[in-house]
């Protein structure tokens, strides 16, 4: 009888690790065995009043007696960056592969780990961005500004955000840059009336942050041409957005035996 | 024989002007009666060889002779300031009601306009900006404003132009002010990672302003509120969108006796 | 001490009588008073467990005791359309004012509450949509199709809706169609090579209904002209966008001594 | 002293063709060094009337004429599909480059062309849309169909345009499902209260076609997923989007040896 991947999860109660939890326990071709979490909360994850009844999965507060006892195939750290160096390495040496949703290693950590991966030949995925439709926008963002090089950045959130621009769009950006020549854009005696009108300048893209009530998370990237206009743009309504990346990374970690950082290379 | 709305224009050479003239000429319930030009060109537009041949229109560079020859209903402005005053005071005194597509009338001329549209019992109408669309998204705005005070203003225009935020942007902004209190939008202690992010901000509305190349000339005001977004936008693709503005004005001047500004109150 | 506009609710449990609980608990300017349920399920709000433990309002199952004892400015009806009618009979006889959200009233009951509302002097709202949003498109629609006659709209959902167009967008071509001269739009010849492309015909305007997994409840309403092209869109995120209207109708109500329908005439 | 790529061009006066004229004139890195007319109509560009003075540029009628006399890099071909089979035979036996704007080559002479550029070792590329814009919209949307495969298609054109749905929204359907798995869209039970309401169906994906006065050539890829959406657009404001397309395809065609088809592998 084939059950599919096994996957155990760090951080069952949390935000991002509840969904999780519900979405791998109604994925076919996947398996949720365990749940990892600091500190005595139950025996199981049913008795914690959050997921329905029939998910009967036994919590450990202890990884290598998770590993142990339950032989996951991989392991899905969604917990904070404090814990989630030393599990990565715990999981890697006994041979399970890692899908870890939090940055926030070091340089020397993540060559420690990158190290390992590959002597393990063990499959390890860093996610700092889960949402499928965001890592696009950026890997196509990326590759148009090779042929559209003027581009501008807006991004759109709610008003309870208090830093401007956001990452995504400095890392869209930056992007960005890789492929274009660094090039002032408008026209070169441009000026602002206005203060701020033109937006921040990253090396020549602007990039304007609009915040509003109902808003939630949103990006769009502009690229003009003569005559033309591509525009590229990413809703996210909902933490829902991050399942399906999640999926995705459990099911590709399956086929590697190295570390892989984020999800743009696997797209 | 109802021949509809006798017109006569002012500037058929220019590009404003020449549109209007193909307009007039294929619109029913209107007829071209003359044109006034500021100097010798020839004696009907079907010499100039920018209309088709049977655009027979008598030219007069003399604005009291063209009105005793021709007695047309309208007289359409769209020509530059120099001389549109002179106009206006010579068409209405001889009770032919204007159109005038520039601004730049000084205080004082305006308040004479005004009195002797007024006295003669005269329609006269002013218009910065004939095109519907755009008049009709800043009305909308300041209606909505009064329900969804929470804006941010996008425009967005081809990368030759000079200054931003453009005219229509601040007079948007303007509109709104005068519906909505001011406050301050977004987090209150939100802050600029990098300088320009959140726009200009007139009185507490952010502006941006995207130039890039394809782009003709294209705005967004946005309209947040508790779990919900009002959009409203408008493209200007061509200057052919000024025309239906218009037809509408030379219709509106026959009913009215008084002077207007701006075809927001007529819409 | 002024404590503002009294407020009670009829069906403080359901999906939106509990958002509007919590509005109103939160709104200044207004004081919930009292709830009315249909069956026996406490005495207090606090004791159900779904709301903060100072929400201190108690819970009738009779209105004219609720009314006697609490002495409401408006009552907020949220329930289904069987207890609605005889509801809103009871608190107008009692000059009451009544916020009616749920339609289904047949044509006979809507004539008696407007009689009732007339001799009683009394304002009552039945208001089938409380966002605000959609509301004021619906309104800038039918404004808009008066220049710019030549329309288009396009609804998206989310792919659990079962009905193709949504009721707002038939409800908006409608409106649309009381100010234009009914016609065909695009090429007289245009012809489908797969059925179905030109969308929808509602009297000569195109809906499109798009359904797809991650919207919620979208409308945009596309008006061209020569040269030009004015969008106004609604994106309802969530169930709060209804929570602006509510508190307005209760607000608007209190300046009212008749019946109105929808919340279309008092924007 | 370098004067870049060597460019003939056919069909000088067309629409196109004239765009390209004046693009290839202006760009750095090329030089126009003649061009092929299948009529007597001068010796010279600039005898024209329609082009700049200095635009001194030989007109043939006969291509191995041109080739002799001017020696081309590269042969741009806008012409029609008549006469452009021979053309090509003719630029390629002569080891001239091919860069053909037209469709229109039966499968037998596509093969005879696919041959001849092997032989020759000659690069030869046949563009049915310049557009980068647009051809990146389809790759992308081709990319994306990948991780999220429900998928709407909106298309939107002025109202003259006569079929629906447009070629390009038809070809985008087609490439997205070379790499999605068919299957049904939407709610299971859905139906359509008017017909139409939910668009054309190309093997389960639903394209919406939309014509206004005021449109040029618009068009929107819709990506849902759980809790996201991605949006891919791409606006066609005039003819001059074609001539980056055309330039690109002069540079890449300098480093091919055999014949490719469409911008897509190049991109």
């Amino acid at each position: 009888m084939i059950m599919g991947i096994r996957v155990a999860i760090a951080g069952p109660r949390g935000r991002m690790g509840s969904e999780a939890v519900r979405t791998i326990m109604e994925e076919s071709g996947m398996e949720l065995v365990a749940a990892l979490d600091y500190k005595e909360i139950g025996n199981n994850l049913n008795e914690l009043g959050m997921f329905p009844e029939h998910y009967e999965i036994p919590i450990y507060t202890d990884l290598k007696m998770l590993i142990e006892a339950t032989a996951p195939d991989v392991f899905l750290d969604l917990t904070t960056p404090q814990s989630v160096y030393e599990h990565t390495i715990t999981a890697l040496k006994r041979g399970v592969r890692v899908v870890i949703g939090t940055t926030g290693f070091t340089a020397e950590q993540l060559h420690d780990v990158e190290q390992l991966a590959k002597t393990q030949r063990t499959g390890a995925l860093i996610v700092p961005n889960f949402a499928i439709g965001a890592i696009l926008l950026m890997k196509f963002s990326k590759m148009a500004a090779e042929y559209l090089p003027d581009v501008e950045i807006i991004e759109l959130h709610h008003d309870r955000k208090l830093d401007a621009p956001s990452g995504t769009a400095v890392k869209t950006a930056q992007l960005i840059t890789e492929v274009r020549e660094s090039h002032k854009q408008g026209h070169p005696d441009e000026h602002e009336t206005m203060a701020g009108a033109r937006g921040a300048n990253f090396d020549g893209i602007p990039i304007h942050s609009v915040r509003l009530p109902g808003l939630v998370a949103h990006q769009t990237v502009l690229f003009g041409g003569e005559g033309q206009l591509l525009t590229i743009k990413h809703d996210s309504f909902d933490r829902k957005s991050f399942m399906s990346g999640v999926t995705l990374s459990i099911r590709k970690v399956m086929e590697m035996n190295h570390l892989l950082y984020g999800l743009e290379e696997l797209l």
